[in-house]
């Protein structure tokens, strides 16, 4: 259960009580613990998360669009992939006190996943999507002015690169050219991931990561070195 | 630029009257016309495109979280993708009286822009982020229950099948199995793809579609008939 300890926390910290506070329970609730406590009538996060993914979609680029009107549609977008990727969201998860709230099974907690950073962005995104529900997209953005916004004011989010983007960006600058990604090994606990790039089917690089997007960032990060020093 | 006709419609129809005309005037607006009217200052719709994508990926995730309570995440987040297609939005577009208004240079017109699905679904996207700009969600909540919610209600997008994610549930059933997909083939005008579908190394299927997604759609299809023939 959400401790009255976090309830006013977030109440003194961004001002937010809820009015339904079953929604707020929900978005902390994972599968796992509900197929341990099937007499409790919570239901998990699953839900709040599907609809917290296209809040926070929304609200970042109408931010986006209103503050930085200098950038055109790629750079905003190149922007706006860098703020909702994973990483970025489970950053603001722990900055919040999620971690400590989120009800999990059992097996799960043993596992680490409590830590684990794809299930913090969900509880993220959740939340979010709870938040909606229970008072509009102002407090949505009030939220996130608090805690997301200032970040991406400070520029944090605008080093990060999109390697395979710009990969294809300068290839294909005089027509189509074949840019593929090969798994080459996939490992489980720890997760690792090795791909392999090929241009046209000539392999260019290879590249490792805790999933495949991180594992084709660095393939195609090495294969832009190549071709910028050719 | 937009018609008095086409505002009179829009009124008349879908109770639509800007207060800021330069918004609806950017959103039917395409780079190849600004390029050919430099004098002219109205912009091209990209960046009201980047924002209505998330306007229509909030608004209708909001209308399924609402209004398919018995759904449970998977089932919404593959109802929404059939719905966020672009084939979807290209035909409200055309529904609405959009394609006869949008301003186009002369190369793009010669070369039927105008009855382009990928055009007509940006202008769609464009459109309802001028109109988010304008009069905020509730406006485009109410347009797309004129336009795209009826047709949800429907079960319009309901049958449409996501190949590939049924694969994946099919196989993966009993823990993690390697599904990669191999372009094979890909030629442009007519743009063309051949792809082959590998499960752990062993090729499976191949399809071929107008684009990677496409043909990637065709060999999931029949890789689910072979295995379920089994």
């Amino acid at each position: 259960m959400v401790s009255t300890k976090f309830k006013n926390y977030l109440f003194e910290e961004y001002g937010i009580k809820f009015k339904n506070e079953t929604l707020l329970e929900e978005a902390f609730t994972h599968s796992s613990y509900v197929n341990e406590h099937p007499k409790e009538s919570v239901g998990n996060y699953e839900k709040l998360e599907f609809l917290g993914d296209a809040v926070l979609e929304l609200a970042v680029s109408d931010y986006l669009y209103r503050h930085f009107p200098s950038l055109n549609e790629g750079q905003l977008t190149r922007l706006r992939s860098n703020i909702v990727r994973t990483e970025g969201f489970s950053g603001f998860a722990i900055e919040c006190g999620f971690p400590a709230e989120i009800n999990l099974g059992r097996g799960e907690e043993k596992t680490g996943a409590r830590e684990r950073k794809t299930l913090l962005e969900d509880v993220f995104e959740a939340f979010n999507g709870a938040l909606f529900l229970d008072q509009g997209m102002d407090a949505v953005q009030k939220f996130l002015k608090l805690t997301v916004y200032p970040l991406i004011d400070s520029g944090e989010f605008t080093d990060s690169r999109d390697y395979k983007t710009d990969l294809q960006e300068l290839l294909q600058v005089n027509g189509a050219i074949k840019i593929e990604y090969q798994v080459l090994e996939e490992t489980k606990l720890p997760s690792n991931f090795k791909v392999a790039l090929f241009v046209e089917g000539k392999k260019i690089s290879e590249g490792s990561g805790h999933n495949k997007k991180a594992a084709e960032q660095v393939a195609a990060k090495l294969a832009l070195i190549k071709y910028q020093e050719k």
